[in-house]
């Protein structure tokens, strides 16, 4: 990310007169121009600075976001589609003004289909809201990016978080999903069979295409049976490395951890303090297994021998769900925690993922860059997927500290690339990055710019997020 | 697949002439035109009749894939991947003739990184050459889809196959391919890190694109470590709707079942003739459990408590190579015994997919349509996927008997869709089932001829497959 490349895009002015006096019409009161709604729709929890659209309408189904398509496709006016406004990378802002279509409201839940262990959704709904939901089902939706964001938004992110390691990304468990054209079209990419071989993957297409392709309107995603047995385990480590090694050694032996979440000693300080715990100030590794009573006591026993190898100590295991939390908490409080420390300062998350067997090298490294560029920033980890995040505290007033983050961070991408990895394991592009898409993909990233004008001509379509820059 | 939809495409022989003149010059012995070998290239497996190339070449690297393309695609002659060819759909016919690629000879593994449980081959590998290469690393390659096609082809197929319940399909198990695009670029889809938000899914766009957006040349597979145990058991069942009802509540039980296969009564009576087994003739599963020696024993009591529920009856669970084999030797000669009932006649494998509570249905439904169209077709199924096969036996002489069949598949396409299913799981459109893809994906089948338009604007890749029927 860098704020250099937040670029103002060339307004449209007489089509987005012309297209908000039409949609006025059209949605009455759901069409909103405050400042402060405005102002609202394109904040994001970084430090990048709001770019407001000239307009907010709230649909509640598909067919009323295909009429606001229609006519800003007409006039070629930009529509930026809002989830839960969670975006860490300027995923809502409106560098050339336009629509934001906020989905909130679209928060039924379509269908259940318990023997099938699917359910489709309208894109509002969040994933508490489907979890809770689905409470007396017993089933559950895996996925948890920290933030309670809607679905659609975690599809169109490509959204992962601490279960992936066992249950996939947003890749993995959309079966299927309806999205609205930039030209009005409505497609639904697929049907409800677990697998296909029917043509091209239209849903791959749309999750991770961060709204510059289609909005979705609805989706189809695969459940999980919640397990008979959840359990939990700490244990704390000499080294960031020596947490890596046993890692990867436990999913070499195949145990199917759940969660299993890095915190480095600088994280373990902050937690501490702000929670009143006294984890020792090591890294640490926080664990969740799922399975048969039976099945996890043996997946904890079996990750305790292999932490031992690797010189970890104060392994905890427990089992009720009151131990579950307790030790859980730590990770929990994470974010809060570390912005505690510097009151008044703002967090910039950084997103590298890189082959596991780089990880603790990428982080040792990126520790260093941090400490020399003066800067705060403690680092958790979805270690199993071999994705962490530094979180930068910094004072967005400051403009030489801000340039020492974006150095730090345009240093840590390099070095992702450098190791097989990637810039961005789960945020997304947004704005944020897109100097590294042509960098990490090279030819595919004209692959890309091909498909965007092949589905959205006019580039009406959240425009000025994902590509654009490097070329 | 209808014969009737196999037409011949216009062919450009000047371009043609040019083209195999120029790479007879840069390939010498490696470029073949002997109408054996061309035979050979289109021949698929089933009745599907061969449309020659003009030249196989043999390539053995990125740079020669690349070097081919370009001189075709500079004279628009049509490129035709070929792997092991054993495409179920015409995958490898040319029906506008043009040169086929065979990648066979592309059959290095790259790397293996054991710690990140991944591996970089070329695209000619087979599967049981790289499980074989694997073999001492503790590590295999999980989707089996019974040929020993290449890794490459599997990919382009989306392929699957018995182990798919567990471990997805290629879909999930392609981290990252080279491609050479149909202009002679070149093209890396991404690199090791186990997931990205960086972009648009270009590993997804390839996998399952059967060679109509360029060839694949290099892939990055996610690898499992071999499992602790591995045991198999298998159950009879009074219908094939007890055994489908089983096999949703033990997925719904979170039972990780490595493969549950059905068989039909009349498949059973095929492989009993064939093998000299003696199951009951009765609709019948097979399963494999992996995991560790205490997980696979538990996975085993919990499947035969639910089976008992649904009348199961000779449930049998073994632990040893030997006898895990035995009990699997029934699935395993499927193909040919059921091609030995009716000697002279050809198979044509059915093969769509539904969502599993729909999936007895479905099969009994089918069964009724082969009875009444006065075939024989027995059925297997990938049961936890929804999908299955029905092995329709014609004589391919007899007109009216293939049109019998074509009837049967049509219904049976039909059917599968208004059960929110596909018309094909895991074989692929090909040039068999054109025209379901219109009726499955409506408009998504305008954004297909986009992607198409975009990445291979003069339609050199792969002519005549996946899209261009029904519209």
């Amino acid at each position: 990310m860098a704020l250099k490349d937040l670029e103002e895009l060339e307004r449209n002015e007489d089509g987005i007169a012309t297209a908000v006096g039409i949609l006025k019409q059209r949605f009455g009161e759901s069409l909103k121009t405050s400042h402060a709604l405005r102002e609202q729709h394109s904040h994001t929890v970084t430090y990048i600075p709001s770019q407001l659209p000239d307009a907010v309408i709230f649909a509640y189904s598909t067919e009323e976001v295909r009429d606001v398509v229609r006519v800003c496709a007409e006039h070629k006016v930009p529509i930026i589609p809002f989830g839960t406004g969670t975006s860490l990378e300027g995923g809502v802002n409106a560098p050339a003004g336009g629509i934001s279509i906020d989905v909130s409201g679209m928060n039924k839940i379509i269908s259940v289909n318990a023997e099938d262990l699917d359910v489709t959704v309208q894109a509002g709904v969040t994933r508490k809201q489907l979890n809770d939901y689905l409470r007396d089902t017993g089933l559950f939706f895996p996925i948890d990016p920290g933030a309670d964001a809607s679905l659609g938004g975690m599809a169109a992110t490509r959204a992962s978080g601490t279960n992936a390691v066992r249950y996939g990304t947003m890749r993995e468990n959309v079966i299927s999903l309806t999205a609205v054209l930039p030209d009005g079209r409505v497609v639904k990419t697929g049907n409800r069979a677990r697998k296909s071989a029917a043509g091209y993957d239209l849903t791959r297409l749309f999750v991770g295409s961060e709204g510059t392709l289609g909005i979705i309107t609805e989706l189809t995603l695969r459940l999980q049976g919640i397990p008979e047995s959840i359990s939990a385990a700490i244990c704390s480590f000499p080294t960031v490395e020596a947490a890596c090694n046993t890692t990867i050694h436990a999913m070499q032996s195949g145990i199917p951890m759940a969660r299993i979440e890095l915190m480095d000693a600088e994280t373990v300080t902050a937690v501490n303090e702000y929670s009143g715990l006294s984890n020792p100030v090591k890294p640490m590794l926080l664990l969740e297994f799922h399975g048969s009573t039976q099945g996890v006591k043996e997946q904890a026993e079996m990750f305790n021998a292999i932490a031992e190898e690797y010189d970890g100590e104060g392994y905890e295991w427990v089992s009720t769900t009151e131990e579950r939390n307790r030790l859980w908490a730590a990770r929990h409080d994470v974010y809060w925690a570390v912005v505690a420390q510097k009151p008044g300062k703002l967090g910039i998350s950084t997103d590298v993922c890189v082959p596991i067997s780089r990880l603790a090298e990428c982080i040792v490294e990126t520790q260093q860059d941090i400490e020399q560029a003066g800067l705060y920033g403690p680092v958790v980890g979805h270690v199993g997927d071999g994705n962490f995040h530094a979180l930068l505290l910094v004072d967005k007033e400051d403009a030489a500290e801000v340039a020492r983050a974006e150095e730090v961070m345009e240093k840590l991408a390099m070095r992702a690339l450098a190791m097989e990895g990637t810039c961005t394991g789960e945020h997304g592009i947004g704005q944020g990055k897109r100097r590294f898409v042509r960098l990490e993909h090279g030819a595919g990233a004209d692959v890309m710019a091909a498909l965007k004008k092949a589905i959205d001509p006019d580039n009406v379509m959240n425009p000025g997020k994902v590509l654009g820059l490097g070329d």
